[in-house]
């Protein structure tokens, strides 16, 4: 089960202005099971993604690039599962900009208006015709209350639905942020096989809704793992509508500021939603790495523990075999790292400096804070001022059971 | 059980003049199991070593790296398991100089003439008295053919003993070549928790045999993975003894070619039961990176596969859910890759090509390939004349239940 999930209500997924969701079940590879979401975004949005860095990127992200790079304003979303349309060459193109003519004339707009997602299995050809008969129905179903229904449609291997919102005020009118993702195998930085949405009714120039979007990238989607593989079809798309009625944000003023700390707030959220419900995930892990030369060597040092198999299945096993880590921690790749410098903390409990154990470190100081499905740790590079959090889970035998069975 | 292991008999392993090898059981960590050995050098040999490049190397490597610079000779190694001696800062250090100085007295030789090693448990503490308590021992269980009792007593997590021997003829002598190795998880290049010891009694000079060492390194050790972890304590040890009686080898002519062939061979054996004994192994992966610039760019995208729990896990189940290998090749960091020109083979199977499924592709080819428990797959870049080689294992329950129990 997800390390405490928060379980979604209606009420807690504000619906935002501008925007509507429907679904469907378009039978793309199980039936009986919500599998296809159709967003909609109201005229005069502004609309900005990040995706994959994958080269063997999905035929729908080099259209979504496209799209987004020509398009006179984006106005809808297209999302199936079951079919990542990834390592299909010319052909996988082709059923993406399908995808998207299908919608554009369903929705009496440009085919240029539509941004085309997929997500399931690589190598594999779109079933399209699905696709095109599931269509009407998710149009059918249009709702700006239908948040948590999307996050259904969009899970593949996911437990859970992920959705998160937030509630600001900027120039006394306020303002929602809601947002949706899935992901919970696949994930690595740069990003993951992660889908994520966010909208806010607020209104932000292009410019800077670019630059927010890539500020929250880094500190949200770009700090999570869990298995250190970077999927071919990571997107994250965020909207903002323009409708709540203030001023638009134009400059890097206060107001921004407000946006960029909600929407990060939204975004963590749904990231650390993906970690939590990472298959086989019986723990949360949050890495702190402090006082380092850059924030580079910083997130280094934590993806480096956050990678190791070894680490992650002594914390299954609640084993604080804490060597692993220092061991991590040496291979990293830190140019001229002084080990006797660097202090290693469980928890609040210090366990290694000076090159070695803590004098005043106890075995069974370890396993009381390894018990716990929350489990933090500190790593002290004492060598500078940057920082880094990295976010992963640990690795169980349903891990090896998710991905060996997943297809079958 | 490990995959194709050949099981080894006494016959199937020469001795090596001037090498005797003594083990001991020493109850460092369990009782009734050898767990510490001697290995006594004879004079005038020379001997050349690599360790690891992880910063938190142990203290025994500290050691190693000094003896192997300063000694008038390296006379005798003492390898214990149990405990890595890794992680404990100043009295680590201490503690493995007192190992080589109760080796040197009971030898009658300097103790700068001693190499020591140790594997096992990082963050604890060498249990230097039962070290000292298990000498006499191995001193009385010395041997020149003990080469199948030492492989066991270098064990840890490995389920079967690991030696190679080849013979070879120089200048008509024959000569002889022998060698151990043990590791099974937190296995990586650059090396792996791996020991390895090999000796020969050909005569080679040592800048010859160093530069040898090094180039025999990158075409086996450095070409394995199990759970892409660096160890602390990774150590591989050359020793040639030169008592074959022909004339020491000391230009880069047929004869060290010969050599340095014949010792490749016991390496990559070595290497490959590593990986054959990998912790939970049930499957062998041979990965070939071929036509790329540089070797550089082979060994990145070989290692992106072999590091991926997913393909790994795949492997595991048989399944040829073949994406995940293109999905690899893309996020291995490859600069300006072009995906339409990479071709990818499982066995003789053509499975993608055009960045996309082989037209001549069917599901059931794959899975032919993927029952065995010898795979090997082909990725042919189509840039460039350089090639790699990388050998691993898949992931299963096992490895996380060796792992999860290791030390309980």
């Amino acid at each position: 089960m997800p390390v405490n999930l928060k379980t979604l209500t209606i009420d807690s997924i504000s619906p935002i202005k501008g925007i509507s969701l429907g679904t469907a079940k378009a039978h793309i590879k199980k039936p009986n099971r919500k599998d296809l979401l159709l967003v909609t975004i109201a005229e005069g949005s502004k609309v900005a993604g990040v995706f994959t860095q994958n080269a063997f990127c999905a035929a729908p992200v080099i259209l979504c690039k496209e799209h987004l790079k020509n398009a006179s304003g984006i106005r809808a979303l297209i999302i199936n599962t079951g079919c990542a349309n990834a390592g299909t060459g010319e052909e996988g193109i082709l059923k993406a900009k399908e995808t998207c003519q299908a919608v554009s004339e369903i929705l009496s707009i440009n085919s240029e208006q539509v941004l085309p997602f997929s997500t399931g299995v690589i190598l594999e050809s779109l079933p399209i015709d699905k696709i095109k008969s599931g269509l009407p129905d998710t149009v059918k179903n249009l709702d700006s209350a239908h948040w948590i229904d999307a996050a259904e449609a969009i899970m593949t291997t996911d437990i859970a639905p992920k959705a998160a919102s937030r509630k600001i005020k900027i120039q006394d009118r306020e303002i929602f942020i809601s947002g949706i993702s899935k992901g919970s195998g696949m994930i690595h930085p740069n990003m993951a096989t992660m889908l994520s949405f966010i909208a806010t009714d607020a209104s932000i120039n292009q410019i800077l809704l670019d630059k927010l979007l890539k500020e929250v990238t880094q500190q949200s989607f770009n700090c999570i793992t869990v298995d250190g593989d970077t999927s071919t079809n990571d997107s994250f798309i965020l909207i903002a509508t323009g409708q709540a009625g203030h001023h638009e944000i134009s400059q890097e003023d206060k107001d921004y500021k407000a946006l960029k700390d909600a929407i990060g707030e939204v975004a963590i959220e749904l990231a650390q939603a993906i970690v939590r419900d990472g298959e086989g995930a019986t723990k949360f892990i949050t890495i702190q790495v402090e006082s380092g030369l850059d924030d580079a060597e910083c997130r280094k040092v934590g993806f480096a523990i956050a990678h190791s198999p070894l680490i992650k299945t002594a914390f299954f096993a609640s084993d604080p075999n804490l060597g692993r880590i220092l061991a991590a921690i040496g291979y990293a790749g830190i140019e001229s790292l002084d080990i006797s410098k660097i202090q290693l903390y469980l928890g609040s409990i210090l366990v290694a400096e000076k090159g070695g154990r803590a004098a005043t470190y106890s075995e069974d100081q370890g396993k009381g804070v390894m018990k716990h499905p929350e489990i933090s740790m500190r790593i002290l590079l004492n060598r500078g001022h940057a920082k880094a959090t990295i976010w992963t889970c640990d690795l169980s035998y349903d891990y090896v059971k998710i991905n060996a069975d997943y297809r079958s």
